[in-house]
């Protein structure tokens, strides 16, 4: 199996983006980012509900912050729904079967990117079986994750069903992204669902305070 | 345990929602859909990433459609980022232990909008034991979710990570409940993802084919 755990599509390491532009220049801008946004070394998909892209987690990190980030720099208030998967490939319904992974790779590295965002964070170690010595336990996992969240200062609170996040936008992306490999080299399917706010009305008076002449 | 299992909010049965309206006009069209939703039943929170809604299933399905169906009523393209869970209450982390539930209850019923949505659906039994005699197996449960959709008739393909809905949104909506609640009445802790596009310039063809003169 170790091939299959060496190759980021085989093993089904993707995402799917949703960009939510509320304004009137909504297509305009969605057009913009992905332009903007470095899509090497994966394989994009846009469909009417969201954008898949498969390959590995750096890249995956790297094409997200990008797109992101482009539209942060709008100014515009926007919503970014993204679904992380790795160990599932191809459908709803696992083509691998359990015992091909685990995979381990180095943690992604992400980039400041100087817009504030905050964001909503669910986790999912979607295993059957323990990998080697250590039994399922879902919520260790997810305590380990919220530990990731905490050493990187994005940590807000618990919330219902969600971790909440604030902070820039390229470490929560890079907080969401360590968590999920992370949790990776220990089960073989995990996903993680992230909603982020973009210049948010709400943000206004905290997140801008220091920038304000 | 009975009466956890009873209570929904005891048991963490609840939503969180982003409604995202691409147009200049999003805080008004986003503050009639609160307004025009019924949310008798519910705990509601509004937070700068989701509103939060706690309630009993078929409560939370109406209010669902209800603030949804409003949007999609603008004729606005929008999108709807929707989580439901149920067994986990209060945190990321459960503070209830396994062998509180499962919980069961009637399935919830929808309701017809007459406005077309695409949508794509992600399903998550979480259990770490199995109840009674049956052992863990997620995909099992999902298998069983993904066949209430093909009977409900909104079910379209299994894409990446996802499957694939479309039809009536209170169908989707409604295909979707079921199928929480559904597997909730084996697993405790049943989390399911839903991101619904309205409106979508990609759906004119198809979706309004049979409505212009």
């Amino acid at each position: 199996m170790e091939s299959i755990t060496q190759d980021p599509l085989a093993f089904g390491v993707g995402a799917r983006v949703t960009l939510s532009v509320m304004s009137d220049r909504y297509v305009k801008v969605i057009l913009a980012a992905v332009d903007a946004a470095d899509s090497s070394g994966l394989v994009l998909e846009t469909g009417d509900v969201s954008t898949y892209a498969g390959g590995d987690e750096q890249a995956l990190l790297r094409w997200l912050t990008d797109l992101t980030a482009h539209v942060a720099e709008t100014g515009l208030h926007a919503s970014v729904s993204v679904l992380l998967s790795r160990g599932c490939p191809g459908e709803a319904v696992c083509d691998l079967p359990g015992g091909a992974g685990p995979r381990r790779v180095d943690a992604p590295r992400g980039r400041h990117t100087g817009s504030f965002a905050s964001a909503e964070w669910a986790l999912y170690p979607l295993e059957d079986s323990g990998v080697g010595e250590r039994t399922p336990d879902h919520m260790r996992e997810i305590y380990a994750a919220i530990e990731t969240a905490k050493v990187s200062g994005t940590f807000v609170a618990s919330e219902h069903f969600v971790t909440k996040l604030s902070g820039d936008l390229g470490r929560i992306l890079e907080t969401v992204s360590v968590a999920w490999a992370g949790v990776g080299a220990h089960v073989q399917h995990v996903t993680s669902h992230l909603t982020i706010s973009l210049n948010s009305p709400s943000h206004a008076p905290a997140a801008t305070a220091g920038v304000h002449a």
